[in-house]
């Protein structure tokens, strides 16, 4: 990474780190590296997972299994293609939306050909009610594959903007995805918990290394090539791996600040063209940075939402908002709807490495959360 | 294309033509439009050509024919990528040697894993000879494959600089192999011509909407990106449909090209940064560009190739030297070897539409004559 360095800068794919006092410049982009790296040494290890089926039974090859295991390469290789396009061109809002679905499409459409499960279990409490023990979703299941993918790759996307985070919560994501891979490699559905181990182990080597680089102080951004690339190999791992319900449990505060950002990314609130939090050179701190707007101007939507960010989110200390009269008319300073600005409305203001830390231990939190949640709890909704 | 003009000229993805009197900025490497164009129609109809597999006989579904389409795919996105990643930030020129290598390496994993044809049958001729019809050639099979995809994917990018020509060679050498794969399409090896029918008809689409705008006057150029993107799926077409040898018959310019190219690419007579035909702005004609050294000074090879271009191809009028004493020394004057700027010593300047117009002809002249080797000859070599 420090080597191509140059290469970036000289190509303009560089951005300012604002929340340093000398502005600095920085490559952009360089997820493309880790990403290249990665889509090399599976192409290296193609035949690994098949060896003992190519050795010992060639007849029998499992040509099934071996064809979603290339077609998650696919997906892969397709939004690195797609996110470094987007790095390098600044491709517009709706297009983010459109790439995953397109990334995603031989995925799904794999998944059809391959005959996979679109029936999910119901959970006990529910099963008196429905009357049946799991239900077919056809076409739905479909669909929410697609929509898991588009939520994968942006939920890490919209959950950045200070050093570290965007690799340091990849990392801790993917860390968690192996654990869980490894505890059920052993069980009933072992081959698809090695197939996505075998996806997860590469990237959790090159998301470290761009780690290094990335944290506090960042010698390198990562670049949207790398939150989609990390995107959409989780939701590969998890749909080829049959725990998509688990993948989200894993990504509890992005499932967070997702929910909590909906009223801004859907512009039921006003959204500045950046939410990252503001830097206060004199005392080196970042503080929640905020949105203007009148409230009584904003859609009956918006001003729901509004209601409840001043109502309920505000006690709760996970907004700030504060109200002036002018020219007669109510003005709203509320804190962007981020779950890093919570942070710093809860917390005050800090240390920009202090508060990655803060955020990577919620993420930890958080993934021991899920393994309760997924082993003990499970047990009681699904039974044995 | 032309709607994104604005977008690729923002992201400092442009150059200017240096064969128009005003020099314009034109956008740079709009082949990758074709390029997510063509994916997004391949990623669409992916189960196509396995819909009566999937109706009819689900149980005995061709997994093993499933799996090389994905696998066609997977190489052409990869390409694409690191195609796009070349133009963006300028990779050295190692790097495009090693890049089709990386994203060829599945197709030949997966070649392997299917247990791929690595025998070639031997010419009628030489069978005597030899003593055997047909030869295992084993490692070295996979080795020509690889060697196959550097050669294909590299052949257009050196034969390029005037408008329309990458595309329009392009254009052409994918309509052959169309109309090749049609007349196969019934006969014995019908699924491997299909399957590379399938590959090349939304490519020509994709390729004649780029060639008009690509075409003289330019409104874009195609970048690297296509030229790497076309060679790998041709590469990737005649591996998969196992008519690697015609595909080579197909390119027979690009072939010439790449060996009149050869002392100047591997550096034994110097090679300038770029090889484009001079821009004659009174006459609006384009010159054959010149290279100066002292033959003195060449290695031994470099003398031997100055050797050959100045007694055999400078009568054959391939190639124009002129031979100066400098200071008691000898300084040559010789055209670039290449197949543009041979055809300029050949038939004298001209004009750069009428330039584009010839070489096109004459890689529709070669066609005519790639077609009348692989029936008629082949014939006589291999037997019916």
């Amino acid at each position: 990474m420090p080597r191509c360095r140059q290469l970036f800068l000289d190509a303009g794919l560089s951005g300012r780190d604002m929340a340093k006092k000398d502005g600095r410049v920085i490559p952009e982009a360089q997820g493309v590296l880790a990403g290249a790296v990665y889509l090399c040494l599976l192409f290296a290890f193609i035949p690994l997972p098949f060896a003992d089926a190519m050795l010992n039974n060639p007849v029998d090859f499992p040509h099934a299994d071996f064809v979603l295991f290339i077609t998650a390469l696919l997906c892969v290789c397709c939004m690195l293609f797609l996110g470094f396009a987007d790095d390098a061109l600044n491709l517009r809002w709706l297009v983010k939306l459109v790439l995953p679905c397109v990334a995603s499409l031989p995925l799904l459409m794999v998944y059809y050909v391959n005959r996979g499960w679109t029936r999910v279990v119901v959970p006990l409490p529910l099963r008196p009610l429905l009357g049946v023990e799991s239900c077919e979703l056809g076409p739905l299941y479909y669909a929410y594959m697609g929509m898991l993918a588009v939520f994968c790759t942006n939920a890490i996307n919209i959950y950045a903007g200070v050093n570290g985070l965007e690799s340091g919560q990849s990392l801790l994501i993917a860390g968690s995805l192996v654990v869980f891979n490894a505890l059920e490699a052993g069980g009933e559905f072992a081959y698809w918990h090695r197939l996505s181990l075998h996806l997860l182990l590469p990237y959790v080597g090159v998301c470290a290394a761009l780690y290094r680089f990335n944290r506090y102080p960042a010698q390198v951004f990562v670049g949207d090539t790398f939150c989609y690339f990390s995107g959409m190999l989780f939701a590969v791992a998890g749909i080829l791996g049959h725990y998509s319900k688990t993948l989200l449990l894993f990504q509890l505060p992005q499932v967070a600040n997702f929910a909590l950002s909906m009223p801004q990314l859907f512009r039921l609130v006003p959204c500045p063209r950046h939410r990252l939090p503001r830097f206060d050179p004199a005392k080196d701190q970042l503080q929640p940075s905020t949105v203007e707007f009148c409230p009584a101007r904003l859609s009956l939507l918006g001003r729901l939402c509004y209601l409840v960010a001043s109502r309920i989110l505000a006690p709760l200390r996970l907004v700030a908002c504060k109200v002036e009269l002018h020219d007669g008319e109510e003005r709203a300073s509320m804190t962007n709807l981020t779950l890093i600005n919570a942070a710093l409305v809860l917390f005050g203001p800090m240390h920009e490495a202090k508060l990655t830390r803060l955020l990577l231990a919620l993420q930890i939190a958080c993934t021991a959360l899920a393994f309760a949640v997924r082993y003990p709890v499970a047990r009681l909704f699904y039974g044995a």
